[in-house]
């Protein structure tokens, strides 16, 4: 392995908490429509409107607040009246005000790794909500670069790398999910820790016979440091 | 005037045509609520609803969507059924699927400019939105940085100076918006030119009196390279 001169965070799930806020709006929101439709319908229907969207909407709370008011209008068949709607638009507001909860040993890594390593976030999500989210974290004074992407696909890393003039041999990723954070990294010749979070979005979700097979999976964020310290042994 | 190095260019009705595309879905949006509110109140209720969300949402069509939808439920008292709500999600999707008009003038410019100086775009909005205009456009291939930016204030410029390395003195700024483009620029000790463009948005007007006296203000995005060039001479 050659030098790791970047590490590179994910943000949502990996810094912080991010995925039960949501998770926490479906389920008021399945609530909300249960005299339609089953929660599973309901979840189905969302996501499938979610997917529909991503292409036009992107990822982040508004898009989810819009598949949200889609999905009242498909599940009771055009019946819900405006105030259905007004709780919806409720719900997904509330995610925007949550408090920002640092992940068990983030402030700790960033500390040990700071002076030794160019610290990059890199995200998905709404352009404002990740910075509204990084300013309030008080992380931010950690990181050289902010890297808020509509996509993280191998074509998207590769404009990160082009964009930070580091070769992808010298480039790690750290992030919970082995979709965005993960294959595509290691497609390009990267290196990439996956660290997995209780809760993971649907369409994070990997078939098994396209997981890598030869990628590092650590417990906790506090695990890439001894990670680290072997692989400049090995130099 | 110092040497100019970078020259930025603000993209939606600098580059292309945007504004005009927001007034037809919103000339749509009054007629849809017709029999509440005359077309005065109910776009004074969806600006208002625009700006009180713009901490959370932003800018951008998603922002706008949103803002129409929480402006039936005002306007109807929540009367409206919610066929109301997929019309106007309608008339804002509809955005999305406008065509790319390129401004007269702007491809001559930046063929003329593009091997002399660094040109930058620098745009408010939705990240993919922006990004997909930008793509769709052709016009990619001549920038050498895109910054998709959450706000257009004084700091914000600032950032983008800091990331691309260059003393405000080196830097001008090409846009339609006084208070986005120009003002904040100017604040910074850069330079800047303004292209007005027959339709903008209200929240982008600015009070007499706040306007610099001594900025520079031309007809056609043509006038930049005689003014360059004048620039140049003085030298």
């Amino acid at each position: 392995m050659d030098d790791i001169k970047i590490i590179c965070f994910d943000a949502d799930d990996t810094l912080w908490v991010n995925e039960p806020y949501f998770r926490e709006a479906e389920n008021k929101f399945c609530n909300l429509l249960k005299e339609y439709k089953s929660k599973d319908e309901i979840l189905n229907t969302l996501y499938k409107i979610e997917m529909d969207n991503i292409p036009l909407y992107g990822y982040g709370i508004k898009s989810f607040l819009l598949a949200m008011i889609e999905t009242i209008a498909e599940v009771t068949n055009n019946k819900a009246d405006i105030n259905m709607v007004n709780k919806a638009i409720g719900f997904g507001k509330e995610i925007f005000s949550k408090p920002i909860d640092i992940l068990e040993g983030v402030k700790e890594v960033l500390d040990a790794l700071k002076d030794r390593y160019l610290l990059v976030v890199a995200t998905k999500g709404d352009l404002l909500d990740q910075e509204r989210k990084l300013y309030k974290s008080g992380l931010a004074d950690y990181f050289h670069h902010i890297e808020i992407m509509s996509n993280k696909e191998k074509q998207d890393y590769s404009k990160l790398l082009k964009h930070l003039d580091c070769n992808a041999k010298n480039f790690l990723m750290v992030g919970n999910s082995i979709k965005s954070d993960i294959i595509p990294v290691l497609k390009l010749g990267g290196n990439a820790i996956h660290i997995p979070f209780h809760t993971t979005w649907i369409h994070e979700h990997v078939e098994d016979d396209l997981i890598p097979e030869n990628y590092v999976k650590v417990e906790n964020i506090k695990d890439v440091i001894p990670y680290l310290m072997a692989v400049e042994k090995l130099q």
